[in-house]
């Protein structure tokens, strides 16, 4: 079954066995980032020849995955090494070209997962871009010198501003549908209905136009926001800049820390890092993440926590499980479900989280809380199945109790003897010497870390009665049991001891067995009630329509658009709409 | 390509060769209603023998599109033949089964358009029973006698008040995932989040569950309202039916009006209405949808209108026009595009809407324009290319406007000869008589026909600047030339005689080119930008998902989980997580 996914799969270019999402700007091959005081300049010089896959070439700044892991890796560098910077002008090395969007013939040859996960990744950095803006008052303007095709405006289309040089040829487009049988699948319809607020009728015609939109028309139907002569272009895109910095929010004196290389090393079943293990059990389809608390108190001061930079427990932790949940999402696409544990004191965990937000003016508190709510929406969109464990000796407190709400279920142990408040022994019974399991809330959890839909986990998972958030919120701080932690409908089995082995295999069973694909479509819906954002938007409506269209014949099966382009021949499509 | 799909297409029964949406109480095998006063009872009973295709039998009330039909048609007669109907009881005339739901060998059987067209209609089916509640105070009561599983649930789902009988056995589920491999296609993942408000990990145990809840258990979980030992059942459904008739506010003295068969005949290449013509151009793979004007002034009163029935202008079209729309969705799926087209007067038009304002508080009034609404939704839904010629004697004024405002692009001849309100000639050049094109505003357009996300279509259309929406309605009542409508943002293309031959053929020849299926996701992206309710939720996100699902060897393979639902053996799934 699926016989053309597994024939279609190419091999990692230079002999690489896995998709690695740790890079650093000495190896960046495709971009060059140039710092001048408050103005940073983000330049796209794909190498056509360094691409992630064998077998096509990234012409024209086409990219593929590995591209865009670069991006995504110096968007995080703007955040955290270069604080000053207050405005990003990203553009083009490249003459009268922009971007020629994503690799043509990488998508033509990529696995069903491939395209889909390279998708959600690409989408999930554009988020990131706007993020960037949004909470920390790093604006972008996009500076599009050519053509700006496909996912080249998609790209742009992150930006607050796009400037279009207006020389008679440079174009904006979205070809996708007229060239490739398939959708702008990195935003670009919802950001042209839902941000650029560009009319239906334009959009239409727009997104059926295989060459685009130029000029006058296009700051008309407001696909740029400004044309601008080749003569004037450069010196309109540095006042724009000057007055974007001029109005930022950001604070411009601090210095950045290192974001250092992860300290991290793969084994046959695992990945051991510094803050968190991840184990497969490969027979069972799991990997287990195990995230360790805290060794030691939160820092001193401000300044403390500067000087440990990349070691700060809370930012380390936060590196390690995004680069732990792309590596599952990317390479490991056999595992079916994601087991949350932890270990440590529940307390210090509260403690750093106390001291963030007793500290949430420093620029370097508020960029690791907004990292945090980056990784976790990134787990809210891992289509695995998410569950949490809470077992004696774990630390379910705080940002990691955010795990347990962000999973499809949470499992509790109900100790059986006397809590260990009450001087009692602890965890699984005579000989475990462990804690007895608690969960417990801080303020983190009531508003710093918002899903794509805008709600807290708390506030969507208690849609029906707001007032049960409220009831949580009374109890931030306090150590809850199982009992209590049921009740208050935080967790979703207390079990006892007798019933924990084969209740929690029974489930991992069951959610083997059933087929991945309608797991996918399941979790999709359940875990997002409540309000849409155009975010939600693109990884729910535009994404789901695009990978049904990435399973259609008439995109890639032999006749079909992706797999007949470049050939000369043209698709044969089955012209029954559905 | 796409082998499997023609394989699998099955003959309908009885020798018929096209799915009718037209049916009548006297024809009904599925379903009976009996009024009582102001308690409508419908008892779901489906006849295993009266299937719509060849091929499988609809055992313990599983449904096909045919029952659903018949639901549909029910529906619409208690709007308009009943009006003192203020609650309806839905329930199961089989023992110990309330509704077995979508019938697995017709989904395994069917075609992908099939499946899809069939889910879509459903969905709108339950969305007019929620819509009879919240807009014409006709409450749904769902008792449940025992077995409401998939489908039958979801029927349940749409609703107010859901009782189920507490005898240690009935239970509520949705076991699509572990039974199928594909998901609650009618509205159910949304349904639980978003209407019940289920907190999604119950959600999760829930939809995981084959055997489903029972008992107190689903009350707790929100999956019902009411569990009621089987003693007291039915004293405890006559109970909440009276309290909920007493609290509605539907107006219980009117006498009803017959819904009259249409007066309809097919043609080789089309069908004729009263009053439009639907002609297939099948080369071209057009529907053109030709809407005739009222060919006399409103009656004189409110009274004239209910003596008027069924041919009432307005409520006339409006039926005619959503048994095209299903004709073509269903039965003719090579369509690309519809073309709407018009002819007759448009003051008459805007004297018909004027004249239903006056009479808002008129029951048929009001079920008219509801019926609009729902028939307009059904356009905005139809996944076919939707244009609207605005050519020189057309009508498209009011409420024919929005036919316009529900198109992806809309073309309007400007003529070039003087206005007729000018004394000079008319339309397409010498010869022509026809009134030069216009388009015509009404308060209609402001307010009485919502998008399924909530937004009037021009608040949808003028999303960047509500300015324009307002600049919009002080023209209301004019009639608007092409330069006008055009400045005005009301149409896409304002045309010359000389340019409108070419550029509309060029674009009618372009549309049938696409991939249709690229064109499905683009409309279904561009169509409904700005804000989601649960409705649009159901026929993106869940919608979205599902079709993909539909197209996943893991669900319609060789070895997928419909195919070999039923033989004994199980399902093989290709385990990787996408």
């Amino acid at each position: 079954m699926a016989d053309h996914e597994h024939s279609a799969e190419r091999a990692l270019a230079n002999g690489r066995t896995r998709i690695d999402f740790q890079t650093e700007p000495a190896r960046y091959r495709h971009w060059q980032l140039k710092v001048d005081g408050n103005v940073a300049t983000l330049v796209m010089d794909v190498d056509e020849k360094a691409a992630l896959f064998e077998g096509y070439e990234l012409k024209l700044n086409s990219y593929d995955l590995g591209v865009d892991i670069e991006l995504a890796d110096v968007i995080e560098r703007l955040r955290f090494e270069h604080p000053q910077v207050r405005v990003v002008i990203l553009r083009s090395a490249k003459p009268r070209v922009f971007s020629a969007g994503a690799n043509i013939r990488m998508l033509a040859g990529a696995s069903h997962a491939h395209k889909v996960n390279f998708c959600k990744f690409t989408n999930e950095t554009r988020n990131g871009i706007e993020d960037l803006s949004q909470n920390s008052g790093v604006a972008t303007i996009c500076a599009i010198n050519g053509t700006a095709a496909g996912g080249g405006y998609e790209l742009a289309l992150a930006a607050d501003y796009i400037m279009l040089v207006d020389d008679g040829s440079a174009a904006v487009s979205l070809p996708e549908l007229p060239l490739l049988a398939v959708l702008p699948g990195t935003g670009g319809l919802s950001r042209v209905s839902d941000k650029r607020k560009v009319r239906r009728d334009h959009a239409d015609v727009f997104c059926t136009t295989e060459e685009g939109i130029k000029g006058k028309r296009a700051v008309e139907w407001r696909l740029v926001d400004d044309a601008v002569p080749g003569s004037k272009f450069e010196d309109a895109i540095e006042a724009r800049a000057k007055e974007i910095a001029a109005k930022s929010r950001r604070n411009g004196k601090a210095r950045g820390i290192k974001l250092t290389p992860l300290d991290r090393s793969f084994t046959a079943d695992g990945v051991e890092y510094g803050a968190l293990s991840v184990e497969f059990s490969r027979p069972q389809r799991l990997a287990t993440i195990a995230v360790r608390g805290p060794a030691a108190p939160p820092p001193a001061s401000a300044d403390a926590m500067v000087a440990l930079g990349a070691n700060f427990w809370p930012l380390q932790l936060a590196r390690e499980l995004d680069d732990a949940i792309l590596h599952i999402r990317l390479n490991e696409l056999d595992v079916a479900a994601i087991v949350f544990k932890s270990s440590g004191d529940p307390g210090q965990v509260l403690a750093y989280d106390q001291w963030l937000d007793a500290n949430r003016d420093h620029w370097l508190a508020r960029e690791i809380r907004l990292l945090w709510k980056r990784v976790l929406k990134r787990i809210d969109l891992t289509s695995r199945s998410l569950v949490t464990l809470i077992e004696p000796g774990s630390c379910f407190a705080g940002t990691l109790a955010e795990l347990a709400f962000a999973s499809d279920r949470s499992y509790m142990l109900a100790s059986t003897l006397p809590h260990p408040a009450s001087g009692g022994g602890s965890g699984r019974g005579p000989g475990d010497n462990k804690p007895a399991a608690t969960i417990a809330l801080a303020d983190a959890n009531f508003g710093a870390f918002p899903m794509s839909n805008g709600l807290t986990r708390l506030g969507c998972r208690f849609l029906a009665n707001p007032s049960d958030v409220d009831a949580a919120k009374a109890e931030c701080g306090n150590m809850l049991d199982a009992a209590r932690a049921q009740k208050l409908g935080l967790v979703t089995f207390a079990l006892d001891e007798i019933d924990w082995d084969d209740e929690v295999r029974v489930f991992f069973e069951e959610r083997a067995s059933f087929s991945p694909d309608s797991l996918t479509g399941m979790e999709a819906n359940l875990r997002f009630a409540g309000p849409e954002t155009m975010e939600t938007k693109i990884f729910a409506r535009l994404t789901a329509w695009q990978n049904w269209i990435f399973q259609r014949p008439n995109a890639i099966g032999d006749e079909g658009a992706l797999k007949r382009y470049g050939t000369g021949q043209k698709p044969v499509f089955d012209t029954r709409r559905v």
